[in-house]
């Protein structure tokens, strides 16, 4: 028997469930493996012999499945000590594998995931195991190395940028509507953030600021443009991410939201609780209201980007490809190839290039004065994201 | 001439747009008033004379602002004082109608803006002005009474329904899950939080609890019950309206999430973060988790129900027709016939058993021990929230 493993690792996304039904329905097609079996929550399920047989799984299951947020398997926020560390672990997992008659695993996950792949193939070479590890990328944050993108990103950043649209047209109802924070996810990276500037009404940019990780906070700075803007009109939309900075490094959150309730209890508000804040305490307005997306940027799937569902059902289907490949410590990445029209193209990278590293937003990326995006820059963002709603408001607000 | 103006009032939903465009299509395709106005943010605007004339809208414009969220003619927060507070105004008002040869104004809005139909209407009355007062009633809380559900209500319940859905999903990948609170809206009454039990996985109710203002909140209660649920599958998904309150009437969020950060600022938590604190006082789980859903329930027109959408565009319609049939004071408002097939039937009612009333939920509509609903109150809500995404997951942690 050849039989394979395949589990999820991490934060839910909307599409990570697509890859693990594109690997099985190749399977389905070419037969390389007798059995795909499915390791519940992760390595820690698979260490229990968690499985469940994908094999059985009907076309109408596993299209469900493949539209379907979170993590079907189940996953785990376990991350793989070194095998000098950790040496009963190794054992008992390759014993599983032998038992099972499994020859090769698939790690949806991000960088700990691919960090598995790397330690676990590195160790089945050094011993002579015939196991193969192949990773599939995931991560709503996109801060993956050498992948175009991650996969899970563009449906997160398109239910931003719809979200933020939608709460902008609500935000400027009245005739002095104060400033509006939207705060996404994005501790590391501002992919996140920067996808909110993806929404336009009429032709103009929802988000007056965006707020970034990568560009140090500098409050005075902020402070002068929230004024300006919101003397020209009545209304300032921003959006930050959750990582915001100080030029120490330190986060926004910790150190301007801080608070303790009446039993004592720390609340760490986040970023966007931290501006509100700073904005009211500079007594430019005092109608600040912060909208933070949480868990849903990565589970909306009903809001899924089409283009984000059918890369990672092909970057699964290519996992299992490079497998009958005879591959092993690689993760099925995607390259992009041209903004306009939109193209891809599929390739292998070695897992130990993505383990462990953070893929940063480019300063090239980013306006001068370090408070949005340029406008080049969303040629990057628009094919993840897709068309948006075209909405028509007929007061003046906007102008 | 015989013209007539409309305008908005009070929060925003994604269905006013479509009431204010199917008034302008009746009266386009019956003739009845030389012009539509619309009023800029509501009768703030119209006594500063800020008119657009809707007539001259093509049939393209019309289509987008119906299917548009917010109030595209901006809103207002202003409630109009009784006659004998507020002589100039009236009198400012009535000029204006004269001058513009205003025959009839129509009002969407919730209680407050049926108020100022109420008002308006009564002094016309006595006064001898021929202009009548039509009402158009909107509110996402669905607390207006005499009507069998307020248009925007519906869509806000369908967001609702989908992001418990996703949250839910999300919220359960992991062996241990803890407990996920996710906070709607709805100060007075408990529709809002009410429709996030319609909400299934599998035939399975997402909310395990569902708290309301209705039902004087029961520390005691309450915790026996999480401890309960959490024991049997370390996971407890809750669903609180903002408004759920104590038994001598006082918030819960006031009460319990009340906090000063380091700088000072009282800072108001809600209902959720007022249950976490709880919940982790209790020693139950330190694993807790708040969604507070925020201004999108009212404006995320990308998941609006399409029953809500007609039926605000048909309510709109039927203002214009009361208008022409010669009423006055009162408000366009449907009734339902059955839920299944869904039905309703159109008719008015006097703007005084709306104004300055608030529905409440049935106690009927609740389950024993006050933190759920029933089976068959489901019935209300479903042909308003319409079909949900039916998703699939293959770990146990939903079983």
């Amino acid at each position: 028997m050849r039989n394979c493993v395949v589990a999820q690792s991490g934060g839910p996304t909307s599409v990570i469930n697509a890859s693990v039904m594109g690997l099985l329905s190749k399977n389905n097609e070419v037969g390389y493996f007798d059995h795909v079996y499915g390791g519940l929550h992760g390595i820690e399920g698979i260490l229990k012999e968690d499985f469940i047989n994908l094999s059985e799984l009907s076309q109408e299951d596993i299209d469900k499945v493949k539209h379907t947020p979170s993590a079907a398997l189940g996953s785990c926020r376990y991350k793989l000590k070194n095998y000098e560390d950790s040496k009963e672990e190794y054992e008992k997992l390759f014993e599983i594998f032998k038992k099972h008659e499994i020859k090769a695993f698939f790690y949806a996950g991000g960088n700990d995931s691919q960090d598995t792949v790397r330690k676990l193939s590195a160790y089945a070479r050094e011993r002579g195991h015939e196991v193969q590890f192949i990773g599939i990328p995931k991560t709503v944050d996109n801060d993956l190395q050498v992948i175009d993108h991650a996969p899970g990103f563009g449906s997160a950043a398109r239910y931003i940028a719809v979200s933020v649209l939608e709460s902008y047209l609500d935000s400027l109802v009245y005739s002095n509507n104060g400033v509006f924070i939207t705060e996404t996810m994005g501790r590391d990276a501002g992919w996140l953030a920067a996808s909110g500037a993806v929404a336009t009404h009429e032709g103009k940019r929802c988000a007056d600021i965006v707020l970034l990780p990568e560009v140090p906070f500098d409050e005075e700075k902020f402070l002068k443009k929230v004024e300006e803007i919101y003397k020209e009109k009545n209304h300032v939309y921003i959006v930050a991410s959750e990582g915001v900075r100080l030029k120490d490094g330190s986060f926004l959150a910790a150190t301007k939201a801080h608070a303790h309730d009446s039993f004592g209890h720390a609340q760490l508000g986040g970023a966007g609780n931290a501006l509100k804040n700073i904005i009211k305490d500079s007594g430019i307005t005092s109608r600040v209201k912060v909208l933070e997306l949480s868990t849903l940027q990565r589970s909306a799937f009903h809001l899924a980007s089409s283009v984000d569902v059918e890369e990672a059902f092909t970057l699964g289907e290519r996992a299992l490809v490079l497998a009958k490949e005879g591959e092993t410590g690689v993760v099925s990445i995607l390259k992009r190839v041209s903004d306009v029209p939109y193209e891809v193209e599929y390739t292998k990278t070695d897992a130990s290039n993505i383990a462990n590293h953070v893929k940063y937003m480019p300063l090239t990326m980013v306006t001068e004065d370090g408070m949005n995006i340029t406008e080049e820059a969303l040629s990057y963002f628009r094919p993840l994201v897709g068309d948006l709603p075209e909405y028509k408001v007929l007061h003046r607000q906007h102008k």
